[in-house]
């Protein structure tokens, strides 16, 4: 059994966990989040997004956090779902940005009203905006194992998407299992053919814990060769185009779990765990 | 990484997850747990203890509870602690019988006042009135990865108890997380060592979920060809002597993982998950 020697824990909680909270959460909250996650050890977290504030109303404040986050020095990454969005978070100084696609036609479909192709023709423009910035990509494959509106998502479509990204100049390809119903068995033969067919692209693992099974692909990911993974503090978040896909894995699981196995990370553990309570205060859900 | 094309799951459920719940519970709805698991497919379960009344007031009707399960055609294994018990189970023509003894030494010391070489003492004459009758013995070695007492359990403290229990003649060989602190390294390596050192022994891992590890746990078990596993439905159960050793493996998520996998089972899953809120509602503690 695989067992890396370093493993890069990416903590998504402030964005990904924090975007579909319906209770507002002030800004003084998330830097207060954001800079105990900083003192825990974490170099590098997904901390907001340039979404406009009519879709998501708790992102809003992402010209200020994102300022936060270079000020306090940690890499941040912010979500920049089109070129509007990308344009602000250049001029916040931004280091790293996520885009995203759904492998999965039919949640492409429900989700942006777009083909993957679409999507893909969408995203040369900011990739090549990015690039010239000098900016890390990190590009998202979400529903990339299965989907609540189709059910099974095939190698193919993955395929697709992926060809796209790397083709663009993705630094980074994030493949989700945004509804958490891969399973360990899917999780590495997923991985296991994307590290074939991409050699020299850095892959990242993003599970939810929906089915208890998110720990237990982390370490089917491992196997693969995989060694770096989302998760997000006091398992905040979910998913709100995705019925049923509550829970990110948490932070504090994967990283108990990965330290227990003797793997190197930046975190540590008796930092993280005193965030749990604050963090979780923030959600509604939790 | 490797995916075994069959799983057996032992349901514990109605011995080891009921065992201690503080509120009685009567004869008619252990009789109607069991049979719903028999009808889920079920073929062997762990299914009452004979310690005496005294101690376990829960357990004082195994003698009706055995009967019961010889009555529906499936194979019981009933806990022994003692020779006295495994007197009664042989009257109650229980088909297997189970003892267990703790590879921590001061688990052993702190939970039942004797060495692991007292314990193995007394199982000879056990041993010997078994395999008399012919009967299976599944021989438990608990608190063999970690202990709350004395915190890492060594690999020669496990094949200590496992060389007695060999020796002994055990049918299988139950290897116990008991108070769910393994990570997937350390179950890999101590399973690929004692698969090494008993090339001849069937092990049968049993994990608690306290740290959501557990699923983890059976993936890596398996990376070690490990494919028999017990789980409590609804995760009932846990340690009294074990603080913090609340959960054992749910049964519905042990065999959601593993039908994901493709692993063949004996158990209908649409059938397991009707039996859940009867199953909790027994509980006090879910």
């Amino acid at each position: 059994m695989f067992i890396p020697k370093e493993v890069e824990i990416v903590e998504v909680g402030p964005r990904d966990g924090l975007q579909n909270e319906s209770l507002p959460i002030s800004t003084d909250a998330k830097k207060t989040l954001i800079a105990q996650l900083a003192k825990a050890g974490f170099s590098r977290m997904e901390t907001t997004s340039f979404v406009h504030p009519k879709w998501v109303p708790q992102m809003a404040d992402s010209e200020e956090i994102s300022s936060y986050c270079n000020d306090l020095g940690i890499t941040s990454i912010a979500l920049t779902p089109n070129l509007k969005a990308l344009e602000r978070a250049i001029a916040a100084k931004v280091p790293q940005v996520a885009v995203f696609i759904g492998a999965s036609t039919k949640f492409n479909q429900k989700n942006i009203n777009k083909t993957t192709s679409e999507s893909l023709d969408e995203c040369v423009p900011m990739f090549e905006r990015a690039k010239k910035e000098g900016i890390f990509i990190r590009a998202y494959i979400s529903m990339a194992f299965k989907c609540p509106f189709q059910g099974d998502v095939s190698l193919e479509e993955v395929k697709y998407v992926c060809d796209g990204f790397v083709e663009l100049g993705a630094d980074e390809i994030d493949v989700g299992d945004t509804n958490g119903k891969a399973d360990p068995k899917l999780v590495y033969e997923r991985f296991s053919r994307l590290r074939d067919l991409y050699p020299d692209t850095t892959f990242v693992g993003h599970f939810h814990d929906t089915e208890n099974m998110a720990l237990a692909n982390v370490v089917a990911a491992m196997q693969a060769g995989i060694t770096k993974f989302d998760s997000s503090v006091g398992g905040l978040g979910g998913c709100p185009y995705s019925p049923g896909a509550t829970g990110n894995l948490s932070t504090e699981d994967l990283l108990n779990m990965v330290k227990r196995m003797g793997c190197q990370t930046e975190v540590d553990y008796a930092e993280l765990i005193k965030i749990t309570p604050f963090a979780k205060s923030l959600s509604s859900k939790l």
